[in-house]
């Protein structure tokens, strides 16, 4: 130890809230001097101690992101927006796996690490907007995805129906008539998987199709395996669907394999989308047309929101929408 | 708050002893003890303390897993074994994503967050043996994957050169003859890949065929992208391969994209191997060959080791090797 930002700037030769703004991510640095500081910060062997400032206000620095599946890559893909996010804005970033699990999601709610943790980022599977109401931990929270709507708390998610509505007006467009469903979820309101199905029986309804429930196949989980279990289900129709839309891309590249394993061309006789944009799907066999939500955006916008609550915005609780797009791929017709 | 573990206990209507083996995870409870004791928990809106008992004999209960890349599925996997194996434990496990990142490496090494966690598992990526040597920081350290090897810390890594001649003798026994090997890093004696690339040269050693450069394709990374990357650049060779072994399966992944998008027939024209066995090659098309360390095994024993000697254990540290298997599947000829 002993090593102070004062000598690092020496050593760099630049001035010491250069180095503080390399150190603490405060401001932007120019790349060449930050490389500098980082070359005096190595060769002395300065160790950042990031939560001094915080804990003069009484902070520890740390804030958590709460999502239900670490190993859905869609959820890596945001925690590494939201670490970087957090690092630039001085606080470091841990991930919490409730694995869906409603103990684990009321147990964070309720604020068991409010020792350690500055602030909450959950993303909530098995509880519902109830448990949200009926909280009583302090500890400030912000909510990420299609699981509760409605409370007040800061609240960031895309428009789910109007992502499912885009994806299967995409496969009606393309003159797909028995457009299938994979991914239906128990019969709940505050599930998003059923805001998805809005969006995909409004697309229907919409070009004068019928909604038939014999095409919405349900699912225990939203991986790769219920993906696959769905397909070969649905396979076995007297008229088995010539296009899919999964609730996500997980579930999309389990109908995909299931359909090769069944010889079934895609997508000359089925087409597929997803929804996600996980990187899995640019590489896959055919690639995945998807939706792809502003990864980016809800990642900074949650711990963004979360920080200005730390550090006491008091302005009534905001739910923000990012944007998302279609990406057409070669699973429902484009050629790349 | 106040309410107890005696409350539960009444509620649930079991010993306090029970209730503390389900709250703290010391001991297997049953299946429906359990869920009594779990509903008492819902009902009574108990939040567990879990650091009370860590903090008492001046621990926090924490403890850090340090991944160098999040959205590589391998290490989310192994996560998610690891969180569960620390619960058992009664220690919380938190993700710290280094992104293979030197200073990331350095600071945690040094021991950035001691006023937070108890103790760290850490894969290593950009530091080097002479890193860790130098480190001064107590805080208790187990070391896994193939960066760094004769470190007075515990170990935890799977054989690779024996992985990899392992996969590489699958092809060779296949009949292949020019057998690539996609994922090359910089010629540095403490990186896995090089082990992963003396395992191939033995290999192909024994079976008395050439090892020949050309058919050693560098990458920057270890993602998709740098496979596709790499195989594209293999398929331009005048003798192109007929088999490829690849650093991990991410690599493996993009090397079948850039044979799908060829019109390389795999496995006939080009049979295809990777090392880590990623839930997502049970689901590309072709399904993909790999060899699968017993990630279960590797969790397991970097947390124990880890909780042992945050717990006083003195003995001297080990290098533990998990096992591995040969998993075949549809990209080296396999039906399923």
């Amino acid at each position: 130890m002993g090593v102070s930002l004062k000598d690092i700037a020496e050593r760099a030769g630049v001035s010491l809230a250069t180095v503080s703004n390399v150190v603490n991510g405060y401001r932007p640095v120019g790349e060449s001097t930050r490389q500098r500081v980082q070359q005096a910060i190595d060769e002395l062997g300065y160790t950042p101690n990031l939560s001094a400032r915080h804990l003069r206000r009484g902070r520890t620095g740390l804030i958590a992101l709460a999502i239900p599946e670490l190993t859905n890559p869609y959820f890596a893909e945001l925690a590494d927006v939201a670490i970087r996010e957090a690092a630039g804005l001085g606080y470091t970033l841990l991930m919490e796996n409730t694995a869906g699990e409603r103990t684990e999601e009321l147990t964070l709610l309720d604020g068991a690490q409010r020792h350690i943790i500055d602030g909450l980022i959950l993303s909530p599977v098995a509880i519902g907007r109830n448990e949200v109401l009926g909280r009583r931990a302090q500890l400030p929270l912000v909510l990420i995805g299609e699981g509760v709507y409605d409370v007040p708390y800061d609240h960031i998610a895309i428009d789910n129906v109007a992502a499912s509505r885009t994806a299967t007006a995409h496969l009606v467009a393309l003159g797909r008539r028995r457009i299938a469903f994979v991914g239906a979820p128990p019969w709940d309101d505050r599930q998003s998987a059923h805001l998805r199905i809005r969006g995909y029986r409004e697309a229907l309804v919409e070009a004068g199709m019928p909604f038939d429930l014999r095409l919405v196949a349900p699912t225990a989980q939203f991986g790769r395996t219920d993906g696959e279990r769905a397909m070969r289900h649905l396979l076995t129709l007297d008229e088995p669907p010539d296009a899919v839309l999964a609730y996500n891309d997980l579930t999309a590249i389990g109908a995909l394999r299931a359909l090769a394993r069944a010889g079934v061309r895609v997508p000359d006789d089925v087409a597929v989308a997803g929804i996600d944009d996980i990187e899995e799907g640019r590489f896959s066999n055919p690639t995945l047309t998807t939706i792809a939500p502003d990864k980016r955006e809800i990642g900074r916008l949650a711990v963004r929101r979360l920080v200005a609550r730390i550090e006491g915005d008091a302005r009534p609780p905001a739910h923000e929408q990012p944007t998302f797009r279609l990406v057409e791929r070669e699973s429902s017709g484009s050629t790349r």
